[in-house]
């Protein structure tokens, strides 16, 4: 005998004893033991959407939960981070270090992808762990990296110059490391958009060089000439390029000028190549795009939808005893099971969720209700319990006297709330008026006053654990804000006071953090909150893509840095260099790179090749840095920067778009799961459920999660216990769409065995025919 | 007894004597007379999906097949025209013409304006009429074009200068004649998503308003100087104006660049604002305005589908009769209904949709069978003959020998179709080349002779019939190229040895048409083929957009033009006038307008103005524009391109946008409609198909559609006869949504009455469950 203790992070340890109280004592012989792990791991795959697939021996199992143990994610997300980072330090650096400490650095963090990848192949079959063109991937990439910093370590010991060109793979670490599913599925996506994108886009550059071809015929030998006094579309490959770079509308209209003003009728080319190649083949980009990532999301969350049965069914078979002629699961071995997987539930919610699972209270879980307990984790059910407060306790009678009743009126008023609007544009006046005057900056006083009352006053009305609970993201705002505001207006007050002198990085922060006061108008209008509430829904998944830009963005930043390090400098506005306003280079005397100033605009490190990159990504002015670095270089840089350019506007931002779209559209044909309407139903049979537009007052969320009740409702009633289901701002996309499938696998179907699972095809979707809400 | 002819075209004629032959030959008392008029109309609306309600009595049908006739509809369309197009001629104008003859061609429309209403209101049911607010809205523009005309006249008899106001509601014509349903429910759709795009720009802007509040804070005071010298962000007016342009990115990065410089940290900033305001604003923009689009296109679609279904009901109830319980349609009723509704298709081809119709060859049509009839007629049944190749009856020992035989393998061969895609590469690198060589202009000539190879071997292999078949778009193309080059440049060479002159404008279109010849190309490569499918398919409905766009385009240039005409002037190169460099006006100078040289960009004149239209619809340097203006007129006229661009980029291109991603994915997921196998299926039980891969070769389409034949298929099998449905690229997407939503009606709904039709809103439509299909 002996006691199992799973934390909630999953890892695994053992207590020689002491036991522990209630129904934490839990009394399972070693086989038992070992099964309820297995089941464990099972259940917190299927809620979590890992599609892992681990062995099942005893010491995989002990070995799978110490390889999802948080630290040790932890550990490769910092890893990766720091691999990453090195570049900052690598020349050329924003902050130089000798070769010596970031070969070093950068040995650790192999050592340390190595030890995951070596931690992996420990849990999964060893069959599919050499399958996996991931793994390999790795594998590889580390040996290149390996070999290059031993190549480019002895050759600078010769004093040789090369190339750290194993630098440009790094972020294949932040692709392929298990964790990042998000976004190795938007890589995916786009691998699998190639095929299909690249034949409009050959389309699109046979239209672009037809084109050229006529504007050569047309406009080619008319001797005219540019703004800038240049001959105008003088050969092919020049047209070529101006005319590529006038479907990104960069050089709109000054491309078309010369030829508009020698005969207006020449408008009529530009129109119709403006049309044709900008607006309606962008467009077809976008329809493609969308409609694969559609296809491919659709293939995706099937695999997971199928998996997560899987793994739920592998979880119930472990589990299982045969009651009457069919297999069961106990009622104990459940609550053992849900206690280890979700160990921060209360008693009464787990309550609640068997009273689900159980209906008839038959003392077991048949197999169809036990699958569906990974979605019913996944549903946040808000414990509440009805409370005084902390103020009426402590002296009733101030709190109930007639004064304070009328204030908590007052607050609890919708002129409050119109009040504090009115204030808050007046603070905007004041903000966008003059600085220097005393009575303004006074003011700043006044409005700080002002909002630390508002908060108080509340805080005096409500209760401050339902003011301050977690889904109160406009509450935690403002305190913040306000806080924040007070500590550093304090901070600038008492330097200037000091010293006469104001730290610039105060001030700036106190100016900012004075503005995003602001943005509280936004929740007093209904309107607005909801736009917000689906950005802020789309947010989590939005962040994948900057995992996906940052990956695509430093392969170019490590490309660029190589070929234009150093070509291009800028000069502080007093430099004394005979070049200063040519960037340092006589190369740029005259161009319109210098004459706009774009100086600063170089790859002489990271962050600065960083924000040239942002700058090709909004488009506008990318042919002036193209050409401004051509100019330094060699003309053929300028494929460079058409590269960057289709890669990421034309697939990139086009997947943005339609990701944007998906989550839009699935927000807005959204309706109650059925999963959640059973766990309503059932909180409503029970009547304990929270009426939607009840004052919050009294109901204060109940963080408790070890009650000592053993499980009857009556008690709990008693105390005041209310359910309530979190609101629609905690889904996520992906768990929306997934459900949406579910709904579609009929509820005896364990889908195909889990090898082939992961390698369904998108082809393989059953293609319902179009109906009229499918297509319009 | 009378004879009743009405003509493909729908007007109404009746001969006093002379009976036509075969089954034309009607007799019909008058009462059945009328009543097959009647239910003509009727099919007739519900073919072309005409939803007007007219009045049933024998004169208003009449007057309603006049209203219908082509000739009316191109008369209203040139009125339109005209009317539009007097801008051209009034002051300030392209081609000047004194105030007394627009005046008079503007009061002539007006009153084809008027006719046309009258003709309406005597057609449609007068209460209907009134309610309708297109008609009420015409009357008033009328109104208040012709008062704006008497005034404009009276002032400028006693030389006052006024301000013709009223041209901006020109276009209301334009959208409000019926005919325009294209047009009208695109504007419909914009008017509908206005009210929520609304939040969602209040939102925006506010952003923006509090972006600058910040920047303004942050970087006002420092001092920095752009690029020209001038202060950074000095006041808030300009903050916003600046920061509202980089949301376009047109003056990204030159924005940035002054702070940029002076302290790295600040791009932060300014990154920041353009993830927000220009990628997840303008995606969230896109995202409402395509949901509105869909829903409200679901809308509209429903609405169709029922009129049509009504229309279709009306024309049964006016032609049943009872036999046994239930009431049908007698074959012969049938067989003279169609021909009088679709009086070009071949008899044979009708026989065959009686054939789907009467399934079980009762001699009579059932109501669900009759109302599939709009349908049946909107399916382009190509009816097929097996022929000789013309030289082949001519000369058969010629055309048979094996010399020829072996030509025409050669010509099917698909080295013969590599081998001209060599011929058209290798014509592309000599346009590349230098015209002026002797050897490359020769070069032509041998070219010219390729291609005309070409065509009749072609000519010589597959019958004449089938390779100028309607839907061999590519043959058409080639022919009609070729053709048009040999004639361009025989012109040109004769032009040259005449008079040592070549014209300019010939030269042009020659160059033109050699360009156009390599298009040829495309067709070569399946895939390329698909894509140009799906681009020509979606052409009819974008020329809806042009429409919506020229009225808006119309709008913007007559107000431009009321503030902006003669201010900036465009000299050519060789001017002496003082200010010839800053276009005419000394307020310009230095300015960035004048500096690039956009002098000709002005509203002078509509077609100046319309161009500068089309550049601000492209965005880029749209600043410059709106300051350049700004410089000559006041800083408020920056409003004007403001308003421009929130009604052009926000609203119409995101409409545009919206409408391909529907096309194309309507495209995508297209299968066979019901009605559609219903017809296949009955052809290929009679062994009438025509195989998909079959060669071609011998069968033409049977353009004769007065065949003598009675209609017993036996006859005409043996005459060789086929069938086959036309592909793909005839469908236009309008009813491929409309199909969809058919097939969601059941076959004994007839919909809602038709008053309750027209004004079914969106929100009545039966909301499914989101299906995973629907969502992902």
């Amino acid at each position: 005998m002996s006691e199992a203790e799973v934390t909630s992070n999953g890892n695994f340890s053992r207590g020689e004893n002491g036991r522990t109280e209630g129904e934490s004592h839990i009394d399972v012989d070693i086989a038992d033991e070992q099964n309820l792990l297995l089941a464990v791991a099972f259940v917190y795959d299927a809620q979590y959407n890992r599609n892992i697939h681990f062995e099942t021996s005893p010491e995989a199992v002990r070995l799978y939960y110490f390889y999802n143990h948080w630290l040790m994610q932890v550990a490769t997300y910092f890893f990766i981070t720091v691999d990453l980072l090195l570049a900052v330090f690598e020349e050329p650096a924003v902050f130089p270090l000798p070769f010596l400490a970031t070969s070093i650095v950068e040995v650790l963090c192999l050592l340390a992808f190595f030890g995951r990848l070596v931690h992996f192949s420990k849990v999964t079959p060893l069959s599919i762990f050499w399958k996996d063109t991931k793994n390999i991937c790795v594998m590889v990439t580390i040996g290149l990296n390996l070999i290059d910093l031993i190549i480019y370590g002895a050759l600078s010991i010769a004093e040789i110059q090369s190339v750290r060109w194993s630098r440009v793979l790094r972020p294949i670490y932040l692709i392929n490391f298990a964790e990042s599913r998000q976004i190795r599925r938007a890589f995916r996506s786009i691998r699998n958009t190639l095929p299909e994108i690249m034949y409009v886009f050959l389309l699109f550059m046979f239209s672009v060089l037809l084109f050229s071809l006529m504007a050569l015929q047309l406009l080619g030998k008319r001797n005219l000439k540019t703004a800038e006094g240049e001959p105008y579309f003088a050969n092919y490959l020049d047209v070529v390029f101006n005319l590529y770079v006038l479907v990104t509308t960069a050089n709109s209209p000054d491309v078309m000028m010369p030829a508009y003003d020698h005969n207006p009728w020449y408008a009529i080319f530009f129109i119709a190549y403006i049309i044709l190649n900008t607006y309606i083949f962008m467009s077809v980009f976008l329809a493609v795009v969308y409609n694969n990532y559609r296809k491919h999301l659709k293939n995706e969350i099937r695999k997971l939808a199928y998996m997560k049965r899987r793994k739920m069914v592998d979880a119930f078979n472990t589990l299982k005893v045969k009651v009457g002629s069919e297999f069961v699961i106990k009622e104990d071995k459940w609550k053992m099971l849900v206690k280890l997987v979700a160990p921060d539930i209360s008693n009464s919610h787990r309550e609640l969720l068997l009273r689900v699972s159980d209906e008839e209270q038959n003392g077991y879980v048949g197999k169809d209700a036990f699958i569906r307990l990974a979605d019913l984790l996944n549903i946040k059910v808000i414990t509440m319990k009805t409370r005084k407060h902390p103020l009426e306790s402590w002296m009733p009678h101030v709190y109930k006297s007639a004064w304070s009743r009328f204030i908590r009126r007052v607050v609890q008023h919708k002129g409050f709330v119109y009040a504090y609007d009115g204030i808050i544009l007046v603070n905007a006046i004041f903000i966008a008026l003059d600085e220097s005057n005393p009575l303004i900056s006074n003011a700043e006083w006044v409005f700080l006053a002002f909002y630390l009352v508002e908060i108080l006053l509340k805080l005096y009305t409500y209760d401050p654990r339902s003011f301050f609970a977690k889904n109160q993201f406009w509450n935690w705002f403002d305190t913040l804000i306000i806080v924040a505001a007070l500590i550093a207006t304090i901070m600038n007050t008492s330097l200037k006071s000091v010293g006469q002198y104001s730290s610039q990085q105060v001030l700036d922060i106190v100016f900012i953090i004075r503005v995003l006061r602001l943005i509280r108008i936004i929740d007093s209008i209904q309107r607005f909150r909801v736009i917000m509430n689906t950005l802020l829904n789309i947010l989590p998944t939005m962040l994948t893509f900057s995992g996906l830009l940052i990956a695509i963005y430093y392969v170019f930043a490590i490309v660029g840095m190589e070929i234009f390090s150093g070509k291009i400098r800028f000069f502080p506005e007093n430099s004394t260099d005979p070049y200063a306003q040519e960037c340092g280079t006589s190369a740029l005397k005259d161009s319109a790179f210098a004459k706009s100033k774009y100086c600063k605009n170089n790859f002489n490190d990271l962050g600065s090749a960083f924000i040239v990159l942002v700058e090709l990504t909004v488009v506008n002015q990318w042919h002036v840095l193209a050409n401004g670095f051509s100019l330094v270089t060699h003309t053929a840089a300028r494929l460079y920067f058409i590269a960057f350019h289709i890669v990421i506007v034309i697939l990139i931002i086009n997947i943005f778009v339609a990701f944007i779209l998906e989550a839009f559209f699935v927000e807005y044909s959204l309706e109650k799961s059925e999963v959640e309407t059973a766990i309503e139903k059932k909180i409503q049979e029970l009547g304990m459920a929270v009426q939607e537009d009840a004052p919050p007052e009294n109901l204060v969320e109940n963080m408790e999660s070890c009650e000592t009740d053993a499980g009857t409702f009556g008690e709990t009633t008693q105390k005041g216990l209310m359910f309530r289901i979190a609101s629609k701002r905690y889904r996520t996309v992906d768990a929306l769409l997934q459900r949406m499938f579910e709904a579609e696998i009929p509820p005896g179907d364990e889908g195909p065995p889990i090898e082939d699972i992961v390698n369904l095809s998108p082809n393989d979707l059953y293609i319902h025919n179009p109906t009229f809400d499918t297509a319009a």
